[in-house]
């Protein structure tokens, strides 16, 4: 986080970068970061990593030991290390704003540079956006699947892919709408909500069940029963003592937590027990490899639960663990750039995405910079001579945002099913499409 | 690196924490760490991530402003925020070397502490075992896909989680046995030989395909270049070109790469191209979402290539994005402990895992510490009093003992196919199995 990453690159930007400087070829040109359609099993993305984006360009320095080390590689001319010596990034950003649904094929950002500045940034730009998209499209869709009166929060930290990792999860998905984390460090770092109920462990520490509950009750302001470390249903028979315990201190049972077992039939069962018993307050949570197939069919099967802890298939978009945003070149001083690979094509020029909301639909244009708008545009200028715009807006707004779109998602888009669909259709402005054919038919 | 991450941790191994201080239940108890069978698509493991755990442990602190934090959500003692002022991870590791091959089931580490401290650093042993290992399995998978001749490189990080897990991808893929990464900041801070070439962006900044060969060539001292922006053939051509052009300055072209299209096909045809030319000494590196699936299919579709370049799928490790690793009470002063939740079973006590390697097959046996030894023992030693036993040892030592090891696995082991195979055979020890029998009948 304090950190500004220099030699987080591939080390392909650099080599191309030194020989760019050696031919004087730094003329602006501009490189657009998306992700390439088909993504399967999400039907839309939320844009995040945009302001960690902004950050790291506005901090990018090479010091003394960056430049010590890349000259002990032996393939870099001194006039790149001295470049580097004074490197700033000097450009400009357009984006769009954190937490934004986007499509396959829309630009999240642009970037508009001297092309050694434009080139060096991608590695980092393409990492950090493509994770916490990753992991903010995926807990949209668990919230979707939970509902938007149930509690979600990650319980992912020890399956994330490294201690950073975790915290960028708990990012991602507060952002997305979920409502907290397990992880401490991001309540402290990102002012998120830490929440935590206890462990087995806990539980076998103690002489028996109903000895760790009490203990726990006394020791706890607002105490989450584990009851599954034995047998569910006695489990729930214990918290249940313990809450009965509570009332009379004038204190309550918070909840129960359920790790394991059936637990659409077990969720059904703890609740009849306690609100047959007056305690309809005592909140049911599950948790256990949930996701969002999970959820939607645990509540197909007549589940019940309050809230719900998600971790590994969260933290890690269990389902689709990498998301193939790529960086790419679509204008330089030769004008618009259009690469014919197979299979991967890019969409020249400088673009804008224009959006429409209806009733039944979400309907986007792709277009060129400058084209008649066709709705209200997604992109706008975020950094100028590599200083940001404006300062980050607060997390709890992002989140408060992204919510209201998720609420309003036409039924198209809420569709949770794991067999791959048609893409989302992105019409493509006429303008774009006469200067794609016109592309094409230049040969190299 | 630097910091000793003491918030990284889930709210709830605190809040047990201070209810076991409240209550004086500290006294030591064991934890194993183990991957829980079956583990989808993986015969077996290269355990990775714990010199990671014991550094952690040996760093561990909590500073002012920790305590500062967590005491402002309220659900802390005083007596536990001053138990964390002074403390120290004080107790006792047995791991396995790292790069250690495991089979799910057995231990990669048990942690034997008074009961609070091991309980706290669950999230964090958890999380860097988990992340290591998954990498470091799917690395292993990789290299024996390619075979141990071809070069192996991660050029994952554009699509890791995180800036902080591109930089365990290349540890852990190192470890495993590839021969570098992408990642400039790895080759720094770990000494990993850094390797690159040159994008199609590069490639299309001048006004030809040639142009931009012939100044990548001039400007790198033993250049790759990418053939695959517009006509991989005609591509491979100008190469050829070059690799005339610098032969004649006494120079080499040092290979091509290619990333998208048919790539047995064409690095078979743009193989004979170089060879027929007199040019068998260019190498063809192919990239391009590739995998141990991938190159197997591509090896047995008659493609040949020098070198692999591997990124998404690697550092996600795409087929299996994460790893059940969990952490179980396993002994305590009541003594050995079992866990009886469905499909969640524990095996009870402090173990070891002997080996056999045999001509066709690896035997272990998980037994009980102290009963006699059936091979040669995992799990030593690493830590006491909270102390390092020995400094970790060098990076390429543990590298080439598990290329060692991977040399000469037994062919059942090295099979790779997506379907699920059974799990591979560990044998339990007579003493671990009465164990079990006496605390199944056990009741809570």
């Amino acid at each position: 986080m304090q950190t500004s990453h220099p030699l987080t690159v591939d080390l392909y930007e650099l080599t191309m970068a030194d020989s760019y400087l050696r031919r004087g070829r730094n003329e602006p040109a501009v490189f657009d970061l998306f992700v390439r359609p088909p993504v399967p099993g999400r039907r839309f993305l939320v844009a995040a990593g945009v302001e960690a984006a902004l950050d790291y360009l506005e901090r990018l320095r090479f010091g003394e030991e960056d430049r010590a080390y890349l000259r002990s590689l032996g393939v870099f001319s001194e006039a790149f290390l001295d470049y580097l010596a004074t490197f700033r990034f000097s450009g400009e950003v357009w984006a769009v704003r954190e937490g934004e649904l986007v499509f396959p094929g829309e630009p999240i950002l642009y970037v508009r540079a001297p092309r050694i500045e434009a080139q060096i940034v991608e590695t980092y730009l393409l990492n950090v956006v493509n994770f916490h998209t990753l992991i903010a499209s995926k807990a949209a869709r668990v919230r979707l699947a939970a509902g938007f009166e149930a509690s979600v929060v990650d319980f992912s930290p020890r399956r994330d892919h490294g201690p950073e990792a975790a915290l960028g999860v708990a990012y991602a998905s507060y952002l997305a709408g979920l409502d907290g984390t397990s992880n401490v460090e991001a309540g402290r770092r990102l002012g998120l909500p830490v929440v935590g109920t206890m462990a087995h462990a806990y539980v076998m520490s103690f002489p028996s069940e109903l000895e760790a509950f009490r203990a726990f009750a006394a020791d706890h302001p607002a105490p989450v029963l584990l009851i599954d470390t034995y047998d569910t249903l006695e489990g729930a028979r214990r918290a249940l003592e313990v809450a009965r315990e509570l009332r009379a201190e004038g204190r309550a049972l918070a909840g129960v937590r359920i790790d394991s077992g059936d637990l659409p039939t077990l969720t059904r069962r703890v609740r009849r027990l306690f609100d047959e018993a007056g305690f309809p307050e005592v909140k049911i949570l599950i948790s256990g490899d949930l996701d969002e197939y999970r959820i939607q069919a645990f509540l197909a099967a007549g589940g019940v639960a309050d809230g719900y802890g998600v971790g590994t298939r969260l933290g890690t978009s269990y389902d689709l663990p990498a998301l193939g945003g790529v960086y790419k070149l679509v204008e330089d001083a030769a004008g618009p750039q259009l690469k014919k690979s197979p299979g991967k094509r890019t969409w020249p020029g400088r673009k804008q995405v224009w959006r429409r909301w209806g009733e039944d639909a979400v309907r986007d244009v792709l277009g060129l910079e400058g084209e008649e708008p066709a709705g209200a545009p997604l992109l706008a200028p975020r950094m100028k001579d590599g200083r940001r715009l404006a300062a980050p807006e607060p997390l709890v707004e992002v989140r408060a945002r992204v919510r209201g779109w998720l609420a309003r998602l036409p039924e198209d888009l809420r569709v949770i099913a794991e067999d791959p669909k048609p893409e989302y259709p992105v019409e493509v402005s006429s303008g774009l499409a006469t200067l794609v054919r016109r592309l094409e038919r230049v040969r190299h």
